[in-house]
């Protein structure tokens, strides 16, 4: 008969082959969310990871059914006096097409050197169950976790997370937690343990300008009836100056800039912007504001961005349409304090007012996110970098995320709590693209780090 | 037994009702040349062709087999001394979507309120066979034609006239003519018998502006990646003012006015600006040049019209994509002098130094076609007008076409003719649309014309 270990750390030692093989039958599953014909396997997903937690000493365990796919939920709430902290991670995955550029099948998952490859290992399956397990290794050793933890887990993440959304607004009372756990990004570099701080929000908008009732030939029309690309090219070449300054008057007013002490963060970072844009933009040269550090660019500026442009003639060959309509796909990326709402409102403002009479302009708010900074101050934070500090032998960086993740900022306004980004990824485990991979060291060490902020977290209280 | 009649006027109104019935059979054929499993009827709608060109008692009638649908010739070249008439015309039809919108199906002709309606009705088959019924009732009656007559009859001209093109380049000397008869032309209002005497060129272009080499994601790189829609819209943007001329430089340089004789005789004709905006146009307000009336911009201005903007992410909903690649499909319709080779170099000239460096810039020159203009006063144009003078009793409107018909510049340079264009159509007769018709009495009237312009284009040899 096997001794059980009373230290997590050396149950931690003992069951990794145990893990591993674990987190590989998790991995088998092709829990692709964007597929219907994968229905059975999101259940089947939700099902394994309810086991999981179950397996792992957590209480309460249960699938909660959605219009989509089913929210994993489980708790240990037996620490009164301690913080209370959630997890959230997903057990869907993206597809993994082009299948041909994978060495070994995405769902198959295969071990080479020290790094686990399949669809789902680091986005996010690999680190959330970094998360289970390490509730399990206390559990299983100490009989008891130093915080009360709740898991949500759900199966929508790479389509939306509609349902989750939605459960989140509905039941915030049930949920009452002190601080959220994400572990669902990625190290700033190899070596360099980072939380994130904080995500940019977004609008995402279209607008369109229609000129006449109908499609006019060039010919017979061109020269006197309105084009609607001609005024809308006009029109969107007035948003933004050369440089990349956005020209929306009062845009920037709500601007919080980063801290000092987080600019001169950045500036150890082992980032070169030359070396940004060879290898990860690759591009001529790079855009945008000039005053601003890349870094400042894409984590704490708000932006604009034409995503596209349909209406009229757009196949291969010639055809001399004038389109009734012409449309544009619009982002922008917003930081604290800006709001949505009300950003949205001064653009279309500046964009009716720019709209020349003789076209009709519609103007259409397709979805928002609010951005949101946590600053590192915050106690749940300090346990995070102290949790890091301990287990890598180093303290984090503290970054930012320029894109939106909405359930970050929902978490925070619902709860009323921080959300602690914990990210094991590293930026070559090809997220979303083929022979995505998770670090084996990465893996372990992170149940470790999940521990200690639980610790952390607890004596801080 | 029947008398055969001793003149041709009298020919045509004994064999009214048998024309007719002739050309319900020719507008059955179901010669739509764009889609491909209508290979066959093509192949019908050629030899009917002929056959009809041998029981109106031309000569030589016989298909010439080419890459694509085959010519349909024949001719009748005994009248020395006499000039030479090309007629030239296109048994290929539209397609006939959207089906449900006829009131009788479109290869089903039926005769309603003296008008035929049926796909090809107008565009070309109704108008062509007045050529073959004119020719038919003169050597019926007289046993000869007072010119000697071709008829080049192709099924291509709605996918792009390839094949009559190549031929013309490779037999312009077998085909040598004096002049070129095409009725595939409009009235320009009702009541109003018309000869174009011109039609605009064209050069159809790409563009493209390539700013990093793969796609991007606007949460991680907005901000800091270029996009190169961003700069595709300033690019375009500065092609026109916002009066509607066009900015490159030296682009107006060859542009010849029209005569004050043609502006003259536009002014006198029934057509009111604010009405055509309403009616044709469907628009709030008109565009373009403010110093020249509507029929100048449309008939002798070249323009410059956006047609799509391909690139980026153009389906519903939100994706955030910055595209590697943005490009424009554009067009400029030219007007004599104009060379659409110097005009395509000069806007490639203009657009390339627009383009910022750090964007790769594509130039693609799809087609071209030369801008023509024949003068009121050549013979040939002078008989037309005599031969609409006593047949409708009012001498005809000179008017322009704003688009570009390719074979038109193409016959008048490789034969080294004038292109005499008598439209029979009207304007609201449906070409390319659902209820396609040609009235009957434009029908027979047309054949009277036709006879007539035989006549007194030898008359006046």
């Amino acid at each position: 008969m096997e001794i059980m270990p009373t230290s997590s750390a050396a149950y931690l030692k003992q069951q990794r082959p145990l893990f591993l093989q674990e987190l590989i039958e998790f991995l088998r599953i092709p829990s692709i969310s964007t597929l219907p014909e994968h229905r059975p396997d999101m259940q089947h997903a939700a099902e394994w990871t309810a086991e999981s937690l179950k397996a792992a000493g957590l209480e309460k365990v249960h699938l909660i059914p959605t219009s989509g796919n089913p929210l994993v939920y489980g708790e240990w709430m037996h620490a009164p006096g301690s913080p209370t902290i959630l997890s959230y991670g997903h057990y869907d995955v993206q597809p993994a097409d082009p299948l041909a550029a994978w060495i070994s099948p995405p769902f198959e998952p295969e071990v080479r050197d020290e790094k686990i490859y399949a669809r789902g290992a680091t986005d996010n399956k690999g680190q959330i169950f970094t998360h289970i397990k390490a509730a399990e290794c206390l559990l299983r050793t100490q009989g008891q976790l130093p915080v009360n933890l709740r898991f949500l887990i759900e199966g929508e993440e790479e389509v939306g997370s509609t349902a989750i959304i939605q459960y989140l607004a509905e039941h915030a009372g049930e949920l009452r937690s002190d601080a959220v756990l994400v572990s669902d990004s990625s190290m700033f570099a190899p070596g360099v343990p980072t939380m994130d701080i904080g995500v940019r929000g977004l609008i995402y908008m279209e607008i369109e300008l229609e000129g006449s009732e109908n499609d006019l030939h060039s010919g017979l029309f061109g020269g006197a009836a309105p084009n609607p690309f001609e005024a809308l090219v006009r029109l969107l070449s007035k948003l933004k100056d050369e440089q990349g300054h956005i020209l929306i008057p009062g845009i920037y007013d709500a601007v919080r800039p980063p801290d000092d002490d987080e600019l001169a963060s950045w500036r150890r970072l082992p980032f070169n912007e030359n070396e940004w844009r060879e290898q990860n933009v690759k591009a001529l040269a790079l855009t945008g504001e000039p005053e601003f550090s890349v870094l400042e660019r894409i984590w704490t500026r708000p932006t604009l961005e034409i995503h596209g442009l349909p209406g009229g003639f757009t196949g291969p060959g010639a055809k001399t349409v004038i389109p009734a309509r012409a449309s544009a796909k619009l982002s922008m990326r917003l930081v604290p304090d800006q709001s949505p709402a009300r950003i949205a409102r001064q653009v279309e403002t500046y964009m009716r007012a720019l709209a020349p009479p003789q076209y009709k302009f519609t103007f259409r708010l397709l979805s928002t996110a609010e951005p949101v900074v946590f600053p590192p101050s915050d106690r749940f934070n300090r346990a995070g970098a102290a949790a890091i500090d301990k287990i890598f032998g180093r303290l984090p960086a503290f970054v930012r995320c320029g894109g939106s993740i909405p359930i970050v900022p929902l978490f925070a306004s619902h709860l009323n709590a921080p959300v602690v980004m914990i990210g094991l990824g590293l930026p070559d485990d090809g997220l979303h693209g083929p022979n995505e991979k998770f670090s084996l060291m990465n893996f372990y060490r992170g149940i470790e780090v999940i521990i200690e902020f639980l610790r952390t977290a607890a004596a801080r209280a």
